[in-house]
């Protein structure tokens, strides 16, 4: 089998290059001659199983990649003739884009389901015509459960070479859009690295970089600032933007009786300016004019929930839910102006409060997709808040949310590393695939399917290949069993060789065949048989002693 | 703050002891006089946090262990004058035993509310009179949700000092009960020394060992050769036992067309045994006896899932259901005749599926507690199923299982080590968790609001110590701001010294309070003031380029 090692070089301007052990790239062509990606899984038994993949070049058998230089920049020209269209005023004038013809391919529907999916605002396509490099992805709740992976530097931590790589290491995973939340110094050269090497669309909360010109002090901000950076962000090629507009001056006390107040470092910002101005944030005062230059280079928006709870205690509170109605006001707002809107969602929220968020977003929210953070389901596993908020991503995903924003198990106690990155993004894959599962997505059982026959066949290394993580399954697996052989043995670790549930399973299909079981009518008539006989027999045995 | 470092000496003869870092042991005095054990964590502004404890004398602070002599008997002498009755037995005839004195006490419930559950078969104490080295706990839907461990070596690995320290430190980070799996050499000796030094209950599954006695070949086994093997674990004090009395011959061929067939070793081993002597199983004919040994030592009946699913695929099929028909037909007899029950299931589920298997159980066995495996919810990621199925298990915990079974992230791949089991444990108490919060549990959100409090004013050191693993906890804040003043600090790495959201919430409150704006009835009225005041002003700014 393949087994293809990443390249792992610490020299701080490479980047982890090479298949994913097991796996190859492979492009479907769409009929006006797209060439879509797909990581192929060949399988030891002649079929293979084609997958989302999300990697980009840099998973190519022979790839050459110059971080310096950029990525192919496969949407150059797409965009001719539309430079004042978005993705969403071309649907609504019913015309399929490049685009929608790209995510069709990759999503398995018609374009012009995505098309209307895109006009009806249930889904977003977020693609500056500033960002070629990037492949595009469609978020909305009627198609594949996307993942976002935050990454950035603060003043105290990280390099720009770090964040690269990192943004190359989520998507080699399957993150399916980077936001960089970079706070600290380089905030440009980082970004602009990030943007010319990433296949994924990136998102930014533009405030951050605002409040590093005035240095750090809220009361300073103003709409010219952040206006500037935000053009300043659109030129660069940002895919989509957090925007914590929602956050008004009448709803900051609200936070006052809270256990964890405003958390959101946005919605914080805004509140303070708002608080030392005693005014209405510049963000919902200007928010048409923000829409006029977010439409010019189609860059969608990402309404950020500035309120949202910190704790359990403060989820599903009035502040959360008076700033969720602002958000619905300004949705429509945009989406007037042809401008692409996602909703943010929390944050610490208990199981049982989970659904009310969604149906409540998409009430007042027209549909608009909803885009979480977790939520993380209780605050008292500090260091594994990947898990916490693994349950709730899951829940809030089967309910209807589009995307989900991971978390990794730093969360609440420092930056993520490379590891961190990778166990954030697979424990998101796993909640937004078991979402896909319980919402019926056509194609999502499928790769269920072949590794479970992969496991009952003990094919092992094609379930090592068909696992999110061939190389973690496949390491785990030789810490007990390392020899070769055992790959291709009739038994595991966990009963031995001498006796195998799986083994002796062989023999009831062997036993059914024999007496033309083969059918669940044939079964079940069988079994009728059986337990009319049964019930003279050992069916009476207990009887005399119970009665 | 305390910082005790655990014993890990790696002497073959020691176990890990000490208090877990932060906490100490106290014991809360019943009426009656017994002393129940609690982890008191005590934080920096005075205040403390009792929190369930099933650790045992391990983390006491002057405890001298010797795994040869065994625990102190706690409960020798309390089964006097009942050596005929069973916890459900004395329940029926309205006496509160001492088993449901303690219990009240740990869950915060009335003794008699213990009693009513126990006696309606919705709860079960699993407390075998020879193992008195156990602390008494309880498992059912109306009390806090249980955990359960799965240790034991197998043919091909593993020694009995490493299961008895597996038991102990499943315990010190909060396994409920631990069940001993072990199907190799030395299955008596392992599980004696495990039981002698068990500070909670310990669960079997007899057939493994009555499978060794006739060298693996299900084909020999006899009635009379498992009664002998269930005698002799009764009398070692094993406290609850998985029978899969419930896998009928008739039910043997729907398995045949599954994608994975049956994948409960005990399910394959009746299964096998039915096929080849081509009559039911001896479990089922014999089950009015195998009552009768248990209700003797008050062994709980733990009915095993045999034909659970082993893939998404074969999820809530006929071979599944059929099954817990049977064992709802058996959890009657046994309850008829004192012995307490409580259910086994899945496995593998789609969470779309999983609410259902609640349901069916609770309608077919009169409500016995339900204990499931999971269930996993995807098959996708071996290497990460303690995530897989974390999800699932605060999902099935949440609509009303009891104790779930834990999955390590060497599922499906290899034995546990150590660090597995531990992360297996936490995963699993962080979906109890969740899923009590979801319940409503009285005091299930004191512990997040205590740890919320705690991370909102920067006690750091609180925090850690108030989290499910306060040494990972402190390890990864340590990984980026190392220094002791940063857990003073008011800042953390994620947000750098110069600007931190936490640090703008305080002048919001002083904001609200300078303007009498301290009850969110006064805050709403000032809300309404404000967008009276804002419709004239702000708030139209954008309506002329909307309208």
């Amino acid at each position: 089998m393949a087994d293809v090692r990443p390249n792992l070089s610490s020299d701080h301007h490479s980047v982890t290059t090479g298949p994913i052990s097991g796996s190859r790239k492979v492009h479907h062509t769409t009929e006006s001659g797209l060439k879509v990606p797909f990581r192929r899984i060949e399988l030891s038994n002649g079929e293979h199983l084609d997958v989302y993949d999300t990697s980009g070049a840099y998973t190519d058998d022979d790839v050459q990649v110059d971080v310096h230089s950029g990525l192919h920049r496969l949407r150059a020209g797409w965009t001719d003739g539309r430079e004042h269209r978005t993705q969403l005023g071309w649907a609504k004038a019913g015309v399929v884009t490049r685009e929608m013809e790209f995510i069709a391919a990759r999503e398995g529907v018609s374009p012009e389901f995505v098309r209307d999916e895109v006009a009806s605002g249930r889904a977003v396509i977020p693609a500056n015509r500033c960002h070629p490099e990037s492949e595009p992805m469609i978020i909305g709740k009627n198609f594949l459960v996307k993942v976002n992976a935050n990454i950035g530097n603060s003043a105290v931590t990280s390099s720009v070479e770090e964040e690269v790589e990192k943004m190359v290491w989520a998507t080699r995973w399957g993150a399916d859009t980077v936001m960089d939340l970079s706070t600290g110094k380089r905030i440009h050269e980082t970004r602009e690295q990030i943007l010319r090497n990433s296949p994924v669309p990136i998102g930014t909360v533009p405030i951050y970089q605002a409040l590093e010109k005035v240095n750090g002090d809220p009361e300073k901000l103003t709409w010219e600032i952040y206006r500037d950076t935000v053009i300043e962000q659109c030129e660069q090629g940002v895919d989509y933007m957090t925007v914590h507009a929602g956050v008004l001056l009448r709803y900051v006390p609200l936070t006052a009786q809270r256990v964890t107040g405003i958390v959101s470092r946005g919605g914080s910002i805004m509140a303070a300016w708002c608080l030392a101005h005693h005014r209405e944030s510049f963000l919902y005062t200007h928010f048409s004019e923000l829409c006029e230059i977010l439409r010019d280079y189609d860059v969608t928006f990402s309404l950020g929930d500035g309120l949202r709870p910190g704790s359990i205690a403060d989820a599903n509170d009035r502040a959360q839910f008076a700033e969720l109605e602002t958000l619905g006001e300004l949705t429509h707002i945009a989406r007037d102006m042809d401008v692409q809107v996602m909703i943010e969602g929390p944050g610490h929220v208990p199981m049982h409060k989970i659904v009310e968020n969604v149906k409540l977003e998409e009430e007042l929210c027209g549909e608009a997709p909803f885009y979480t953070l977790g939520p993380l389901t209780t605050d008292i596993a500090p260091a594994y808040d990947h898990i916490t908020s693994g349950i709730g991503a899951a829940v809030i995903a089967q309910a209807g949310t589009a995307m989900l924003c991971y978390v990794t198990p730093k969360e609440h106690l420092g930056l993520p590393n490379r590891d961190d990155v990778k166990v954030g993004v697979i424990t998101y894959k796993i909640a937004a695939h078991a979402a896909d599962l319980a919402k019926g997505h056509p194609r999502a059982q499928d790769w269920d399917d072949a590794l479970s026959k992969a496991r009952f066949e003990f094919r092992w290394n094609d379930q090592f290949n068909l696992s999110l993580d061939p190389d973690t399954a496949r390491a785990y697996h030789d810490e007990t069993l390392p020899a070769e052989p055992a790959k291709t043995a009739h038994f595991c670790s966990m009963c031995g060789p001498k006796f195998c549930s799986m083994k002796i399973t062989q023999d009831v299909r062997k036993y059914a065949e024999e007496r033309g079981l083969t059918s669940v009518e044939a079964i079940e008539a069988g079994m009728r048989e059986k337990s009319d006989e049964f019930s003279e027999s050992g069916g009476k045995v207990y009887l005399p002693v119970v009665g």
